[in-house]
């Protein structure tokens, strides 16, 4: 496949002039380019300028409004629920995260419920807010159903991530960012563009019988739960989805399972929704709401230290702590560029053909 | 393998005496034998009163106090760290759970970490007490390391379950509780019982190599985080466990990872403690924190609707919603009285001999 580098000031110029012409207003426009981009830097390509014409889409079939009036509509002191005024979720989410991190400065932790969203990228840079104030993070949202529970071959949840980002004091922080099922989705789109197969145990066909195609979604498959059968555990990766999914959405008023609006532009909405637009979930705790924050961050070394030490099966390099990959890709795509295919480039050049901006 | 059925009201009445004879003081044995029977009564065999002998070992070995003074020594508005004092995890679970419930009454939300405490039993019972205050109930803990992460040959995770017990209105309540690895260690000793063979997936040998003998783990073998294997997801098995541990131990001041004491009294406790006893962490939400109560169970009801009536697989009986099974298994076993096999009664005539209590 061909690949050219692009810097993250180049990537992020081009982004900020796209959602400016839809209408962002300025500091939301650089909120959605800091979102977005942040997955490019982490190496979660499926999440980054990819995905930018398809917001674009979204907003043509008049399903984002790019000047939400995002706001608070319940609260108590540790808790909101936020509407997002169908917002670009890129804006709506970093916006609760803060809400969020404001009710745990007074009450200890802050929890908030999002209706009325858009897809917000990856969980993970929501989540890693909290860092800098000596919080936890966590990030979750519901999404597209594209994954069957157990037993079933109905597309009935999301690959609903969640993210759960800890700090520590010399060692880089605790970052964990999946989605709920055996394999992100991402994933089966490398595969699609790289024409290979997938294993099994992350797809089944229509019928609920295994399958290896990248592309059997299209066939009326779905992706599988985490733990890929019942033997393997994969009723606790539908346990695992289903609460994202009720945290993010019936907790929030958005809607939930397969009432979920679908990402893509052409496919339209479910006609008798449940409740408004997609959901999130999101949680800050103040570490010293527990215990002295140096206190706390001298044992997450530790226990990374003793992770990262540990004795290894033969032939593996080495065990990786949560967001190790990620921040490697960080640093190096920051400095070395972020790379993209040449569909993503060619369908950045038609994004900004019909916008005059030149990519 | 032969088995008894004995009624609830036997058991609760035998355990009693012995919570009682090793010291408990009257209202505290009372809630241990309701902490442990839920386990025997919701079909969680490996929890229950075939655990009683190792709770009284552990008290013979000083490891457990049952005159505890459990309390709290740090919090905020919507927090506190709890400190055990030692004592059985069936009793400072709940109390714990009560002091999260009464945080949530006033802040919304309560949340609480637990150092120095002891096995609570199944993380589900402490999670379901928040489902009669219109609260969502969360519960988790750390335990013996008997789990390798990704990659890894050392065993440096307990089976670390999460509980979410969420309302619903006419339907009955979601209630997940599920260890964080492929299997549970209940469900080896159950083949180990039945001398058959384990699933590929749930066990390493003691060189990160596959097995299939439930009794793997006495030659240095390990269980494997949900997932199975890298490919399959066993990293984000390894995140779930290592979360629970962090949130159970780092946050309360426990011991974590490879340093939590093991539950058998005839393996010491690690000789340099990085914390007080084993950890817990548990988690209430109001409702109507969030939303109006009777809105969000109208919305629950429809969801557990919704996904109970998914189109099977052919051959399926039905999509199980977390809880289903557990709640039939008490519904039956109240009624019916619950199985012991007969290793497990002797146990227990041992037990009682010890103390002068017939069982």
């Amino acid at each position: 496949m061909n690949e050219s580098l692009f810097s993250h000031s180049h990537l992020s110029a081009f982004a900020k002039e796209i959602f400016l012409k839809i209408g962002c207003p300025e500091d939301q426009a650089m909120r959605a380019v800091e979102s977005l981009l942040r997955a490019d830097l982490r190496g979660i390509d499926s999440h980054g300028v990819a995905r930018l014409s398809g917001y674009v889409r979204l907003w043509e079939a008049h399903r984002i409004n790019t000047r939400p009036a995002i706001r608070v509509v319940h609260e108590s002191p540790s808790t909101a629920v936020v509407d997002g005024d169908s917002g670009l979720g890129l804006v709506v989410a970093p916006k609760a995260m803060e809400i969020a991190m404001a009710k745990a400065k007074q009450a200890g932790t802050g929890w908030v419920a999002v209706k009325n969203s858009n897809h917000f990228g990856i969980a993970g840079h929501h989540a890693m807010m909290a860092l800098p104030q000596d919080m936890i993070g966590m990030a979750m949202t519901n999404a597209s159903p594209l994954v069957a529970p157990t037993f079933s071959v109905e597309r009935l949840l999301g690959t609903n991530p969640i993210a759960v980002a800890i700090p520590a004091g010399q060692q880089p922080p605790f970052v964990a960012d999946f989605a709920t099922t055996t394999a992100a989705n991402g994933k089966l789109e490398i595969l699609q563009r790289k024409e290979k197969e997938a294993p099994l145990g992350w797809i089944q066909k229509k019928d609920g019988s295994p399958s290896s195609n990248p592309n059997e979604l299209k066939n009326g498959g779905a992706l599988i739960p985490l733990g890929s059968d019942r033997e393997h555990g994969s009723h606790k990766g539908f346990c695992l989805g289903a609460w994202v999914d009720i945290f993010s959405a019936v907790l929030s008023g958005a809607n939930y399972g397969p009432w979920v609006p679908p990402f893509v532009s052409f496919l339209n909405p479910p006609a008798n929704p449940v409740g408004e637009g997609i959901g999130h979930f999101f949680g800050a705790m103040r570490i010293d709401a527990f215990r002295p924050a140096n206190e706390f961050k001298k044992h997450m070394d530790q226990w990374i230290e003793r992770f990262r030490s540990a004795q290894l099966v033969a032939g593996e390099e080495k065990l990786i702590i949560p967001g190790d990959p990620e921040r490697e890709f960080e640093i190096d795509r920051m400095k070395n560029g972020i790379p993209l295919n040449t569909k993503v480039v060619a369908d950045l050049i038609e994004v900004g053909k019909k916008f005059d901006v030149p990519f």
